[in-house]
Parts: structure tokens; C-alpha cells; sequence
């Protein structure tokens, strides 16, 4: 299973990239977590931009061919980070996003507001949200890096949660006929 | 009274940015509301860019000088604009931008997501926000241009509502010892 990491900071110290790093190490055999695109080089939605810029071609084309995502973002002023709502501005509408399979994983306790209007969008974009594959992760302020979440018990136990979720979900589509890109 | 608009669509046909050409055209002698920035020129987020590119710096100096804000953005997939949220992220912390004035025109009745998000953020933010200034404006798909907007008598009773609101909170502050930039 090849699951795609969205990240929605740009911080080099960010602890989501970190978060989602050690993911990426601790995803059992059998599925893989490919790094975030650069949201960064993303422009900034506008439909107007047609053909859309490579950038946005790219983002489509990595959420086409994963199995399942993986978003981590920070919340900011008590709202999703301008960064993430831009990757997801451009994936409205996008064959490919509908009923894909999505984890939501949420670093701080005190992000309710990002973490409830992330949701929102993504029901209202019609991805395949999946509840048991979300977690909060109180680790802002934890000064945790990458290796030292990676070593983390409680991190493992989650990503394992993630994926195994992710990969029922995925598996309960796929015999109840949904068609949910990349078909294989 | 200086004003400044902020477009939370980059679309050239959008309802929101007719609506702010259209108001600039209707504050009443004495005031005057500029051109929204171009928000789209704005990099996504990122406080490891230091100092904050030319952009930015051309964001915080209007912002720096309007005596209020006056904000029209869509809502997209039942959330904020990543083009406004990306805007208002760079002015996180931004001394001028404590107490700021601020009006938040909705064009449409069915974004009830993205304003009660984008009023959260403002409020977060610590902006002036004037509910006295705030208004639904059922515009969209009515297909109205800049000129019929112009036109519009009810448009009209908005614009003078929300610029003496402004005003009103501005002069509040001013004799009530609130130190809001710019100082005059």
C-alpha cells in the first residue's frame, strides 16, 4: 500500500514534517509513506490558471497514484495553516480525491479548531475520512525529533493503527465496488 | 479614513473582488478604500523566510497604513480561502494589525463555514473586528458585474453601514486611548 504524506507546515523545525518522517520509518512491511510534496511551490488557487502550472499537475499526480494519505498540519490563529488549505483548494473536484482513503493526524491538543475545520472540508470534498486511522498526538512543545518520535511507543502504536485502518478501508472499497483511484 | 480591501479570490470574474471595486466606488467623501493586494504574489507561509520577503513586507506597509480593513472572500469546500488564510498567516503577530478595524463582507448565504472560521481567526488575531460593519450580501450567482454592483442601492446602504461603523470604532479607539496604528 502506498500512502502519500501531505504536510502543512514549511518549517524546517516543524514537528509534523518530523512527525511525518518518523512515519515514514515506522510504516510496517508491505506499504510505504512517500515524503510530502513542497506545498510551498504550490501558486496560490486560482481557477483561472488553465492549464493548470506543473506544481499543481505534480500534487494531482502523486494523490492519483497513492492508496491513501497522510495529513499533518499545524493550526494557525485557530485555523488550518494557509498552506494546507491551499494543496486542498487545488484538489477540489479532482477525480482522484473522492472516497481516498485519508488519516489526520493532529500534533497538538489545543488545535481543535484546525483539526475540526479540516474535517469538514475533507467530508465536504468527499474523501474517504477515516475515523480509526486520526489521531491526536499531543507532542507540540515535546521537542521530539524525528528520531526520537521514531523510537516512541506511542508513535509506533499509532502509525501501525494508521495504516492497518487505512489498508481496511482501502480493502472494504475495494470489495464493495467503489472505484477509487489507482485502480489495480 | 483610509481603507484597504482584501480579496480572498484571485479569479479575475470573482463576485467577492467585484464587490470590493464596487464598494471602493461607493465610500462616501472623506474616506476611500484601496485596491486589495495581490494576495496571489504572497509566498505560502513560511516564518523561516527572515526577513519576510518583499511581498510581505508590501502586505504589513498597507496594512500598516489603512485605518481599517475591509475583507470579501469566497468559501471553498466548506472552509476559508487557502489565498486569505495564507494572507492572514503573515500577519499573525503584526503589531499594526492588533485592533485593526476590520469588516467582513460574505457574498454568499450558504458560506456560513468560511465566515464563522475567518471571524474565529480574526478575533484570535486580536483584529478589530466590527460586527456593525459585517454583512451578508447575497451576490452570488446573481451575476452581477462591478457596475450593477455599483448600482445597487442595497450595496449602497452596506457601504455607508459598514464605513461608518469603521469609523465609529476608529474614533472609539482614538478617544478611549487604544493605540492603533497608524498614529495620526
Amino acid at each position: 500500500m502506498k500512502l502519500l504524506a501531505l504536510c502543512g507546515s514549511l518549517r524546517v523545525a516543524s514537528v509534523n514534517a518530523a512527525l511525518l518522517r518518523a512515519f515514514a520509518r515506522l510504516v510496517p512491511s508491505g506499504a510505504g509513506l512517500a515524503p510530502s510534496p513542497r506545498l510551498g511551490d504550490l501558486p496560490l488557487f486560482n481557477p483561472d490558471l488553465d492549464p493548470a502550472p506543473p506544481a499543481v499537475l505534480a500534487l494531482h499526480a502523486a494523490v492519483a497514484a497513492a492508496d491513501g494519505l497522510v495529513i499533518a498540519t499545524p493550526e494557525y490563529a485557530h485555523g488550518v495553516s494557509g498552506t494546507i488549505k491551499n494543496a486542498l483548494d487545488w484538489l477540489v473536484g479532482l477525480e482522484a480525491f473522492v472516497h481516498k482513503p485519508v488519516a489526520v493526524i493532529n500534533t497538538s491538543p489545543r488545535a481543535h479548531h484546525a483539526d475540526a475545520a479540516l474535517r469538514e472540508t475533507l467530508r465536504t470534498m468527499s474523501a474517504g475520512l477515516v475515523g480509526e486511522a486520526s489521531f491526536l498526538l499531543p507532542l507540540l512543545g515535546a521537542g521530539l525529533d524525528e528520531s526520537a518520535l521514531a523510537a516512541s511507543p506511542q508513535v509506533a502504536a499509532v502509525v501501525a493503527e494508521a495504516v492497518a485502518a487505512l489498508r481496511a478501508e482501502r480493502a472494504r472499497q475495494q470489495t464493495s465496488g467503489v472505484a477509487v483511484f489507482p485502480l489495480r
